[in-house]
Parts: C-alpha cells; structure tokens; sequence
C-alpha cells in the first residue's frame, strides 16, 4: 500500500475510536452500534473482577460480549444513571492486511455514579487492544476490544 | 481533493487546535490572537451559567464573544492569577468545503483559582464544537467554537 | 519533501512517542531503550527540584542525564516500586530537516507512589519540548527531551 493510502487509514481508525468515544459519553447508541463490526467481541473481564470486589453490578456474561448488539446493550445498561468520560491517547495502528489492522490506546475513564450505589465515583486509566475490520465499501468497524487497567480507584 | 492533501488539512487544524491549548496553558495572547479568524465567535454560554451558579466573575457579554480581539482580551481577563490546563483528545474534522473544515474534540480543563475566590479548583470535561476557515495564504484559523459539557466539578 | 511524506514523518514521530509512553507505564524498559537515540539527553532538572521541595529521592546527576542506557537506568530506578500514568496530547511537530524534527506535547502524569513515601502521590501537568533524529535506516529516535510543569499536585 501506498504511504497516503496507510496514512488514511490510520486515520479513519483515529475517527472510528473518535466515534466510539463521543458515542460513549454522549449516550448514541444508535452511532455505537455502527462502531461494531456485527461480529464484535468485547473483552471486559479483568474489569468485572474489579466491579465485583466493589459491589457493583456485572453484567451476567463475565464481560466477555459479543456481537455489536450484545456490546451496545451491556454498555447501555451499565451505564445507565451515570455521567462518565471516557478519553483515549497516543495510538499505535499497525496493519496487518488490506482490510486488517490493530491497535493499542492509552485511556482514561471517570464513571461518576448514581446516588446510592456503594461508591460515588470509579477513575480508572488502563490501555485499549484492539482489532479493526474494514468491509466491502472501505468502512472500518472494531472487531474486538479488551481493556486492561493500571490503575482504578474507586472513591 | 487528493487523499494526500485532505490529510494535511486535518494534520493542520490538528496542530490550528494545539497551538490554542498551549498559547491559552502559557499566557500566550500574541500567538492566541494568529489562532483566530478574525470575525471569530466563542460560545462559553453554557459555562456562564455554571461560572454564576459558583459564585466566579462572569464577563458582561454572557460569554458570546463576537471577533478575535474580543475572545483574546476575555480570555486574558478571565484567567488573571490562575494556573490552568486545557488538553484536547480524539477529534473529528470534516471537511466542508476547500477552505471550510468543522471539527469536534474531547476536553478537559483544569482552572485553579486565585487565593480568595469562592471556590479553588474547578475541574472539566466536556466537547469543543468548533468550525474552520482557510484563508488566501492557506492558512487555517478557528472561526468558531462553542463548549459543551459533560461533568465539571467546583471544589 | 512531499506533502504524503511529510505527513508520514509526523505520524512516525507520534507513535515513537506513544512507545515512549507505553514502555515507560508497562515497565518495559527493552522498548524503552529502542524509543532514544544511542546519545539523547533527558533534561528532567526543573522537576528534581521539585522532588527535594517533597523529601523524594533525586538521581546523582540532578535531573540531567546523558546516553539511552543512563536515561533507561534512571527512569527504572526512580520508577521502582510505584504504579504510573503518562498520557501525552496536542503534538506540535516540525520537520527540521530530512533527518531531524522537533516537537513539543502536553502531558499528564499521575505517580503513585510505595508505601513509606513522603506523599502518596504525585499529578502533575506539563510540557515535553523534543527533538527527533532519523538513522539511515528510517527509524526515529528521542535526541533530546526536556519537561517543564504547569502545574503539579502532591498529595
């Protein structure tokens, strides 16, 4: 592939997290769902350990999700009653075929919770690992996700 | 436009969008003014209210300002004495036209107020939506730029 | 040089840095050797005086220090024993020539620090003012890095 070809693709993969990240805050659900490729898996086990040993509630797959609906309804429903912010920094986008690539983000996430859950507020910093897809008409979509933590602390 | 060429463009408005942050964090009112068209208009109308509500000094336009030297001499003045931090993440620029772009970025921003004031540190998250022109010399500036938020906590 | 190939400059200068600070909060100094130039300088002076004002131990050299094994043997030891943030955000980048760059990024960090410290932990904010060399390889490397603070928090 040409340099201006990797370079554009890299940069829809930038936009695409962009999406998923507004998305995420801003509560469209309808935009998250066109982040997923149908396939999606979304890895969120070493985050439900985390969620227990605080009493929250998990969502009764364990964190592992998949399919883009499956992802978008745990997202809504853990979410809900919530104001959070999610930020992501400092990719690294290699790919790995035409129509393949992969990804590291470093993140930043605060999920300030509702009046009588058992904290007030989780702030959390992990990386992203990640896989794209693009399909027959040049979109790329998240082909899978897992998060891993640094750190969180729960107040 | 050549794939190679709208890159640059969202490259040059990236870099547009870092010269804001880093001329606003260093007091930098000379190189803020080149960052703005200059019949440019701010919208911090919703961050008037919150800045009332708090008890802060709110600047006689209601935070509508109309061309450069306007939004540069408010924002002098509304940071006199504090120490702050504006960082910028996961845009998406579209281009309108040649010389037309608008994008959207996260924020975050951290004001830590003069001894004295009603409160010490406020603490925020929120969107830029903002709109871009390009002038004869292919220079870019923001022409507009309006903030929403997500979460802002007065400590 | 071309515009495709300026712009893939730019985009190899950002994901050296997103290595940089990869390496640095996973520990994984390998990498983080590979991320300097055989002979870059880490100027990290301005924050060392801001380590002796919190009774936390300096390295010998007082914040300056000299060669990619040195900078890697010092970021290891001061780095011992706590759990790390680093994100960096809004890169200005400046080709200085075919082989040589320049650049300046916003940055966060959060050190939590071991039991038995001083304080608990350090939050701090800032700028990274760099310069970048290009081996006959194509490879580019940190020549130099220097952090000045905005603002920085111990608690």
């Amino acid at each position: 592939m040409e340099v201006a070809s990797r370079l554009a693709v890299k940069e829809a993969i930038r936009e695409l997290k962009a999406r998923y990240f507004r998305c995420m805050d801003m509560r469209d659900w309808a935009g998250m769902r066109d982040v997923f490729a149908g396939d999606a898996v979304m890895d969120m086990r070493e985050e439900m350990v985390r969620l227990v040993e605080a009493g929250l509630p998990v969502d009764p797959d364990g964190g592992l999700l998949r399919g883009c609906d499956a992802i978008v309804a745990a997202m809504s429903a853990s979410l809900s009653g919530t104001v959070t912010v999610h930020h992501g920094h400092m990719p690294e986008i290699e790919l790995q075929s035409a129509d393949e690539a992969t990804g590291i983000w470093a993140m930043e996430d605060i999920v300030s919770l509702p009046e009588g859950s058992p904290c007030r507020q989780l702030h959390g910093y992990g990386h992203y690992h990640e896989r794209y897809v693009r399909d027959d008409t040049g979109r790329w979509y998240i082909h899978s996700l897992r998060l891993s933590r640094l750190h969180v602390t729960l107040i």
